[in-house]
Parts: C-alpha cells; sequence; structure tokens
C-alpha cells in the first residue's frame, strides 16, 4: 500500500475503474489450485488445497500492506488501514468450493475485494474506514455441516464450540482440519461498519434480462422439509385401481402441489421437490413408500409461513383421497433476510453512476452475507453467470461483468466511505 | 396308484373332496425348502433349494404312479396313466420363489395337482385321460431372466437355446445350473389335451368381495416403457418458477396421465409407474433427469393399443409445457391371453356344482398358463390371498380356500374327462 498519497476526490470526479483483466488474472490464478480437468475447481473447506487458496490470499492482502488476522474458526480478514479511527468496510465471499465446484462462487466476492484494494493502492487513496476482505470458512458445507459455518459463528448463529466438533465422513473435525492447515487462528475477528458481498448470481435473471448488476434486496427464506408418503405396496397387474393405495401417485400429487403453491403466492415464491425415492422401486410393484423432500422459498416471513401451511393443507387432503399417510418434518428453517436499505441504495447508485444496467433483485440461495446481516448492515451485488449456472464444473462468468461488478463495488465502498449511506 | 378299481361315477354322483388337510401338510413341507425367518420361502430357480423341492415333488409323483419325465429346460411332469390312448389332462404351476417370496405362489398349483392325484388314488378312480402334473421352471424370472421361461420353452415363445444360455448375476448359465442340480433333462415334453393351473389370485378381488373360486378367462395384456424426461437441473433457489426445465414436475404429471389413461379405459385397464429415479437427485436442486417406468395393462388389445397412444400423446403435451424431452422405450409387450372358453365354463360350473362362490376374473399378473394357452386349450382357477399380498414373505391364504381350489380343479378335470367340454 502507498500511504503517501491524498485523500479521495469528491463525489462527482471521474469514477475510478478496477483492473479487469488483473481481476480476471486472480480468479484463474486461484481457479488452478483444485482445479478439474473439466474446467472446473474441486477444493473443498479445510483440505490442503484450501490451504493453499487461503496462503495465495494472504500472500496478496499483504502484498496490499493488509494486517491479516485468522479468527478461531478459520476466517481469514485483511484490514487495509483508514485514516480514522471507524470500523472497517467489509468485502468478503469465500474460497471453499462445492465438490463439482466452478471458478467464480465465492472467489469472485474475494477477489473482487482484493482488487478493490490494489485499486485504491494504484490510486494512492485513502480512505476513512479501513476496507477489510474476509474469506469466510466453509460457506457451500460439502464437507462439513451447517452450511455458511465461518459467517455464521461470526454472526453467532452457531457456537465456536459446535462447530469446531463437526466432523467430515472420514471422522475428522473441523477443529483438526484447522490444525492441519495452519489456520486455527486466535485473531478476534474484527467489527464492521458495513459488509458489501459481491457474487454470481447463481441464476438466470441477469443474464435473460441483459441486466449487468442486481442490487441484491433480499435472501429469501427457506423452509426445508422432509416427507414420507406411506401406502400399500401391491402387484401392479392384480390389482385394481381403486384398491390400491399408490405412494407414488400421492407424490405426483404433492409436487403438483409444491409448484402450484408457489405459482399462487406472492414475494417470489419458489417451491422445489429436488430429491425423491421410491421403495420398493420396482417396475411391477405399486410404491408402497416414497419419500422426498420440499424446499418453499419467500421474500416475506409471512408469505413462507401461508406457503406452509397451503403444504400442509394439500398433503392432508391427498393422504385422504389416496388413503395413504403423509408425514411432514421440517428439517431447516432460514427467515428470509432483508439487506440494509441505505446499502443497497448505495450499490443501485453506484451502477447508475457507472452506467450499468441493474435491477434490484432476491437472493435465492443463501449466502455468507445472509449471517453477516445479522451482526452488521450488508448487502450483495450480483453479476450475471452464464446459464443461470452454478455448483457445477460448466460455471462461467464474463470477465466484463465481473469487472462492473467490481467497478461498482469499489463505488459503493467509496460512497459510503464518504458518509453517502 | 390303485389300478385295481372302476371308472368314474356319472356327472350327478357325489363330488369328491380332496383332502384339505393333506394338501396344507404338503404346502407346509415344501414351505420347509428355502424357508425364512419372517415365514417366507426364498428358493431361487435352479439352486441346491430348487433342486430339493424338485426331488421331493419326483418322490411324491411317484408315490401316485407317475412317470416322471423332465425334459430339456428342466420342467418337471409326472404322468399318471389313463385309460385310454389321450394326451394328459395338465396341471401346473412353478416350483420357484421370488428372493422374499411366500408359501403359495406358484407351489399352490404344483400341490394342488398332486393332491388331486392322490385323491383320484383314494377312491381308486381311473380317468380316460392320463392326467399330468408339471412344475415348469424359472417362471418368477428372479435369477434368469426371461420370466416364465419353462413354459414360455415349451409354448415355443422363446428357443432353448436362448434361456440355456442365460446368465445369472455370478455367471452361471441355465444350462449349467440345471446340470448342477441334476435336472438337465432329456425326455420329451408331453402334449396336452387341455391345461388348468391353480394359483392364489396375488391381488385384493375375491378376499374383498368375499368370494372363493375366481374362473379366470383373461390375463392382461402388458407394455412396459422406459421413460426418460431430461430437462435442466439448476439451483432451486436463485431459478424463477417461469425459467424452470423440471424433469420431476414433468414426471408428475406423466404420473397423473397414467392413473387417468388407466381410469378412462375400459376392458380392466391398470396403469402403473413402479420406478422412478431422479438425477441429480440433491434437496436444493431442480431436477434435470428423471427415469421412470410405466406399465400399462388391459385384456384387449385394441384398449391396449389406445392407451398407449394416450400415454404418447400426453407425454408430447407434457414435454411442450415443461420445454422438456421426454423418450419412450418399449420394453415388453405381452399381448392379451384369453383362456378357452370351454375351460373357463368347466371351472365355473365346478364352481358351482361344489356350492362354492365364483366370479369371472381377469388375471393381472403373467402365468405359465399364459404361455401353455399358446399351444394347447388352458385356463386358471384363483383362490383368495389374505390381502392380495404376494410375492412378500407374509403371503398367506386359508386353508380352506386352497382346498376349495383344488376340489373345483379336480371336478373341472373329471368333467373335462368326461367330455363335458
Amino acid at each position: 500500500m502507498n500511504t503517501d498519497t491524498t485523500s479521495i476526490a469528491p463525489a462527482n470526479r471521474q469514477a475510478l475503474r478496477c483492473d479487469g483483466v488483473r481481476l480476471w488474472d486472480s480468479l484463474m490464478t486461484l481457479a488452478r489450485i483444485g482445479a478439474t480437468p473439466a474446467g472446473g475447481v474441486r477444493r473443498l473447506t479445510l483440505t490442503e488445497l484450501d490451504g493453499q487458496a487461503r496462503r495465495l490470499l494472504i500472500d496478496w492482502l499483504r502484498d496490499c500492506g493488509c494486517r491479516i488476522r485468522v479468527d478461531a474458526i478459520g476466517n481469514i480478514h485483511g484490514t487495509r488501514p483508514g485514516t480514522e479511527d471507524l470500523d472497517p468496510i467489509g468485502i468478503g465471499s469465500h474460497l471453499d468450493t462445492q465438490p463439482n465446484g466452478g471458478r467464480f462462487d465465492g472467489a469472485y466476492g474475494v477477489m473482487a475485494g482484493l482488487e478493490v484494494l490494489r485499486t485504491l493502492d494504484d490510486h494512492g487513496i485513502r480512505t476513512r474506514h479501513p476496507v477489510n476482505v474476509t474469506a469466510w470458512t466453509n460457506e457451500e458445507g460439502s464437507r462439513f455441516t451447517p452450511v455458511m459455518m465461518g459467517s455464521g459463528v461470526y454472526a453467532g448463529a452457531f457456537t465456536l464450540e459446535h462447530c469446531l466438533a463437526q466432523q467430515d465422513r472420514d471422522g475428522q473435525s473441523v477443529g483438526a482440519a484447522l490444525e492441519a492447515i495452519g489456520f486455527a487462528g486466535r485473531d478476534a475477528a474484527p467489527a464492521l461498519a458495513a459488509y458489501f458481498e459481491p457474487h454470481i448470481e447463481q441464476g438466470p435473471i441477469l443474464e435473460a434480462e441483459g441486466i449487468t448488476i442486481g442490487a441484491v434486496e433480499t435472501a429469501l427464506g427457506q423452509r426445508w422439509f422432509d416427507v414420507l408418503i406411506t401406502g400399500q405396496d401391491a402387484h401392479a397387474g392384480p390389482t385394481p385401481l381403486a384398491m390400491r393405495r399408490d405412494a407414488l401417485l400421492g407424490a405426483a400429487q404433492v409436487i403438483a402441489a409444491v409448484r402450484r403453491i408457489a405459482e399462487e403466492h406472492p414475494d417470489e415464491a419458489r417451491g422445489t421437490v429436488g430429491q425423491l425415492d421410491v421403495t420398493p422401486n420396482s417396475r411391477n410393484v405399486i410404491p408402497g413408500r416414497v419419500a422426498l423432500t420440499v424446499d418453499l422459498r419467500n421474500a416475506r416471513d409471512e408469505t413462507l409461513s401461508r406457503m406452509v401451511d397451503a403444504l400442509r393443507a394439500q398433503c392432508d387432503a391427498i393422504a385422504a383421497e389416496h388413503r395413504l399417510t403423509i408425514s411432514l418434518d421440517e428439517v431447516v428453517y432460514f427467515p428470509p433476510c432483508r439487506f440494509d436499505p441505505a446499502l443497497v441504495a448505495l450499490v443501485e447508485q453506484a451502477a447508475g453512476r457507472l452506467g450499468h444496467s441493474h435491477r434490484r433483485i432476491a437472493s435465492g440461495a443463501g449466502h455468507d452475507a445472509v449471517y453477516v446481516a445479522r451482526r452488521h448492515p450488508a448487502a450483495m451485488i450480483f453479476v450475471p453467470c452464464e446459464g443461470g449456472i452454478s455448483h457445477n464444473e460448466i460455471e462461467n462468468a464474463q470477465p466484463e461483468h465481473l469487472a462492473a461488478g467490481t467497478d461498482v463495488l469499489l463505488e459503493a465502498v467509496l460512497a459510503f466511505d464518504r458518509g453517502d449511506a
């Protein structure tokens, strides 16, 4: 960091731009750690590969003059000093990937933060607030549950002790894995004045509408259910229709009901049956048992509750009609998250000032920002990804979109630093 | 066999009755070979256990004075001589079971045949026709395909060479398995004047209606399809409903369509989706691919064809509505079988004479009689089974029903022998 500089220009100055080529190069360098033959990344949390990525990030952050702190759940915080005694403005996301993940999910938010620091350095800009880049531990939850572990501990959603004790399939605990890669930290995590998380959309809306920037105002609430449908398995041939208790026929009606419930409710309602297992699953046997999952999402908690009520009522009606029993077991409940309106407005204004098309958008998926928002004002910046595809090795994004998102991030950070929020 | 006897009495004589206790004892003795702790039987075709059951049957048939013939596919034919040079009246079924099978499926038909021979002996009755009891090889198809192998070879549905070459999962062929248990026979199989097959219903109709005897007039035709539904897997959260290509939602509509098609067609229509597999089958991923099976059945071939046409049309409409591709691959086609009307009438009349409640019924499942019917006049006699449950260790039937079915069999055999058909 070059400290021998003047303070930032006023708001009507020529907007700063990041170095899109450097950003892309950083992303591609990072993507080599755990690169798969199909062009994706397999870098599970707290593995040796994750350790390599973490050390590379720390090197890069130190090159920007950052003070590095690693907290007890392994979150890495790199802080570029400010000129005043203020809490830092935070930027962050995660370095871990899904087992067959892509190059951008998580990595983009961290590399965008790094690129902001580098751009500030390039232009010798000092901010009032420190600027802090965080890589949160285990966002994906593929190796250890719960998901969004690092940000969850940061926000007090889970206790540190609970998370350190979680084990992977081989019986290694989070605590042991942190020790093994040298990231069992002892530093306190910084409080933040604000938090911005850039991320690929992981959905198709921006691309379909030809819009570059999504100012994320909410993350949908999620309620997940395990549904067990029990009928009676019987021979497909000899059993007349009227005498059947066909669990799969009931399941088909549940699937249709989930879709209908999502269609009939407002507030970004979603409903999905993603998993379904039939017993005995034999070609000429009427299924006696079906286990399926229901994932309901909504931007408003009241509407989400109404969707759940509708689901229960529909399941009761289907059970009665087909002489089945249907049980619902709720396994996950994330309330909807409304991001900080002032920060969302900053993102939107920044996109406008930079001449990028933009829209307000809901995040359908969970993100570290959802937990951080429980503790500090937070917002997210979405950029398009190809075909809306993510959690897949073919995940892709355009360099110009990634650069635009980083420019908006930088502009929003500077606006917050000026006190525009 | 006692040959020092008079011929049978005229039709208005007191009806003969079998020995229901002896029949039950035979069934229970047979069920000990491969008995499972849960009360079922696991006696896969052409295993050592099947060999034990076969040798026991041969001993019992020899005790009735039968000539034993084993043909090249291992079918066992035991023939009690008649007084005239006529083709035998056949009775039969199978000794092999499903992996988790019951005590009656198949075994009942063979033991009923044996009990007929024993009862004829008890009463010193000589028939004009020989009476032949057959145990057909590999009816279940659990170890080797095709199902109904022995009767299929007998009827010319498959070649002997094809069937002998079929292998189980361990790579043992039918031919080698026959050799191993000593049942690679060289005898010619007898032509039959008529064929009767008693069997538990394997469905719930007789029990539900409180009827003892089903005079089986048809076996439903069957057309089986592998259906592959392809959409696009995507994140359940970020993907709006309108942008989804949800293969499982399409599958739910196919399941509902199969049921509706069965409901809307006459002639004992059945439609079942028994097997369904989702990819990637993850709770928060919209399914991109579903493979499922469709089993359509009907008593009339023309109606069955109309059902298939309706299925294809429905799949096309569902594919278009949800932007999916749906392919149908037909994997099995058994045409409907109409049993010999004169023999069906004999069964019905026999039940009436003996004072048993009876009804005409369709067989929803395949049976050896379906293949035998391609070569000779054939009919089946159904008796109730508990809850309609079969292919299950809890399969059960009432001794009095089993005895009643055997009495009807005996009465029908004697009526045919008198020339009533």
